[in-house]
């Protein structure tokens, strides 16, 4: 019998912890900063936006935390989730190298947001907590906490990102189904939005725009609290289940990844895969290279600087150490909604600081020339996230050839896009515009930064 | 550790054979006959429009026929499927039964037709056929047939039913992706689609004009043969991988199924995972009831009549007997673009005629009513056509409670329904028309067959 190209674990197999970098980092991220006294702030700064647990986890240095029952009992409607080798691409590019992908797109929300959303919606529910606020870019993330609110018995408020509102219908409308309310961002609802719109009624929103509208609205209510879908320790915490699935499943291949790779929008997607790989990279010396890839039009970790800045657009969050492009930085309304972020998540922006990772910046067509491939050969329609994944997926192959080398790649396909299909359409018409940020523009967007 | 809600397979266990009905049947199918003479049809006479192999398929009465190890390495990239106890809708519902759902929505192709889109494109690719015609309602059939195609190295020209063309862009733009061509069913491509234009310019089209043309084609050249997605035989065979699994993986849980329900187009949903239960029946006597669902603005089983009739609006194939509507009825426009087809499958058929199976029929919203119940208790967005099966279930399930029994409640869930969001917009804005064909209306349409 022929090898398989999909390499599973049994429920049994499954990990049942998350792994935290922040326990191996050889400098640890530097504290967020109240903005007005500067000083670091405490637990007690957070606990009016997120239950204690979440806040305990933001700052911890443990290097394995539980997962909780119940939200195991979940995870195993649909983890593990698969490892492919990706032989069709493979035979189709003519590479030497082997191309290995995990695949989570395969669950109730069609993206690895589901991990974070289920974490956590069980947290909150566990400390009393009624309601949650969020902000959503393609949808992913606020459909996949829509039903995790829905389990878990809260009310969802989703802020949602105007351009992506009006492109991705469909993914509003899942989250409707899963009983959540849907409010495009900028919205009259909040003073943030409000000023968004009174300097520009026509403003596509941005994350930044609409996490200001959903902590504006959260920290009016005790029982209402506010939930990030990446970008937080906590959130990147809970996505490294797909790493430490993925690495007993390579194990599994006799193969071991020189190259791990995901795409970068707040951190979340590349850490959750890359960070298990870290590790061992940190701890047991394996040459590995781990690379993120994040748009041209939105390249924080590749043109962007590090300094402290807002998570928001309104400066509502503490001052976060990180990789940015201004936090009232506008990106180009590319249909990777959920990569249109202005800064990268602390854990990620001090580890390229540091070069213990690698990050470069793609432009759209490519991106989703090389998706159209890999549907092609290997069946799955990639969400426009993921397709910047794979684009350096095969940029890899092809310079592993070019210098004559097998290299072992592994990338995160982070979803599908059966809802993002709108995107693809664009594609083919020859009606998806790339964007490139210049380093002037870079610049001009980190001098409007004002506190 | 509570028990899993997830029941999956190895793919070490996973069957390796498909089950033929054909063996186990009391009554065996009468034979298609050939329109002109009335003489039963042989292989030679299919021998233009299918490859030798899926004909034999088509008249085995062997009960096991052998999965070829090219089609197992494709079905191992998504199979087995896993099987759901569904225990967050028996919580909401309040009920003493037991739902358990087979999931067939996880793959590429978002439902079960790649099932036997796989085994058709490789069975044509084996006797050297280089392009393939195919129709298609919703779209799930030819997105399935897109890829497998794509894989085996065959060009597919895909007939879509108009109404369907026209609500769900995204499934032909994933059909484009994989490399198909899709045309708009009735086109003036073909003769048969020229007559129903000139009749009606505006026809919504059916599958059973799509087949016309998608045949038409096909005969004219030696190298193009024509594919369908249910109602023949071999379609129902390859769908038998469901039902085998499920057996199985039911075995696993301790529980044995009192009904197993299915939704119905041309049969190849239902068959696929209720012929190995009613194996059970008919060998060893297992008491299980076998349960098809189908519009009730499409009552070809419930109110239809049991006659010799074309499988497609023009009189090309075969006369079948079976319960149908008469082959040149419209069906109304209804969003389970997958069960408007006017005809059973043969075998299908004949069981019902001989009393081992049922049949009801369901009105468009009840059916999207239980569906988001469902979505919101168990995650899963089910296609349009699933959410038949779903409210049948729940049908069930209500049933048992009010005679204060528990019930062992068994269904497909055939696919996701990603890309059919707009049919729940059409829901939540309460405008999803309930069509009910009188039993008048019936007789109209079966008065008006002609041959």
């Amino acid at each position: 019998m022929k090898k398989s190209t999909k390499i599973s674990l049994s429920e049994k197999e499954m990990p049942r912890q998350w792994y935290n970098i922040q326990a191996d980092m050889p400098n640890k991220p530097l504290p967020p900063l109240n903005p007005v006294t500067r000083q670091p702030v405490g637990p007690e700064d957070l606990a009016a936006v997120f239950p204690m647990e979440l806040i305990k986890q933001e700052v911890s240095t443990e290097r394995y935390i539980d997962i909780p029952d119940e939200v195991l009992d979940l995870y195993k409607t649909y983890r593990p989730s698969p490892l492919f080798r990706a032989i069709n691409l493979e035979k189709v590019l003519g590479t030497k190298s082997k191309i290995y992908y995990k695949y989570e797109g395969g669950n109730y929300s069609g993206s690895h947001k589901a991990n974070t959303a289920i974490a956590q919606a069980y947290f909150n529910k566990k400390e009393g907590i009624k309601r949650i606020t969020t902000e959503t870019g393609a949808g992913q993330w606020g459909s996949a906490m829509s039903f995790a609110c829905q389990h878990f018995g809260l009310e969802l408020l989703v802020f949602m990102v105007r351009v992506s509102y009006d492109q991705k219908p469909g993914r509003k409308l899942l989250m409707n189904t899963y009983g959540a309310k849907v409010i495009p961002s900028p919205s009259n609802m909040t003073a943030a939005g409000r000023k968004i719109l009174e300097l520009d009624p026509e403003s596509p929103g941005s994350l930044g725009i609409a996490i200001s509208e959903a902590m504006e609205v959260a920290v009016q209510d005790p029982y209402t609290k506010y939930s990030l879908g990446s970008v937080l320790n906590h959130v990147i915490l809970h996505q490294t289940i797909i790493g430490q699935e993925a690495l007993l499943q390579m194990e599994k291949t006799g193969d071991y990844p020189d190259v791990v790779i995901g795409c970068f929008g707040g951190g979340s997607n590349f850490s959750g895969i890359a960070f298990p790989f870290l590790r061992e990279k940190l701890l047991n010396g394996k040459d590995i290279r781990l690379l993120t890839v994040e748009p041209a039009s939105c390249p924080k970790l590749t043109k962007g600087k590090f300094m402290y800045d807002f998570g928001d657009s309104a400066g509502m969050t503490p001052l976060l150490p990180m990789y940015t492009l201004g936090h009232n930085f506008i990106p180009a309304g590319i249909h990777a909604g959920g990569l249109r972020y202005h800064g990268a998540g602390v854990l990620v922006s001090q580890l390229l600081k540091d070069g213990f990772i690698e990050a470069k910046a793609k432009m759209q067509r490519e991106c989703f020339e090389g998706g159209v491939l890999f549907a092609k050969t290997e069946g799955i329609l990639p969400a426009p996230e993921s397709n910047y994944a794979i684009a350096a997926a095969l940029d890899e192959a092809r310079k592993a050839d070019l210098e004559g080398v097998s290299r072992t790649i592994l990338f995160n396909l982070s979803g599908h896009g059966h809802m993002d299909i709108s995107a693809y359409e664009k594609y083919f018409e020859n009606n998806l515009p790339d964007h490139e940020l210049t380093t002037a523009e870079v610049d001009e967007a980190i001098s409007k930064i004002t506190f």
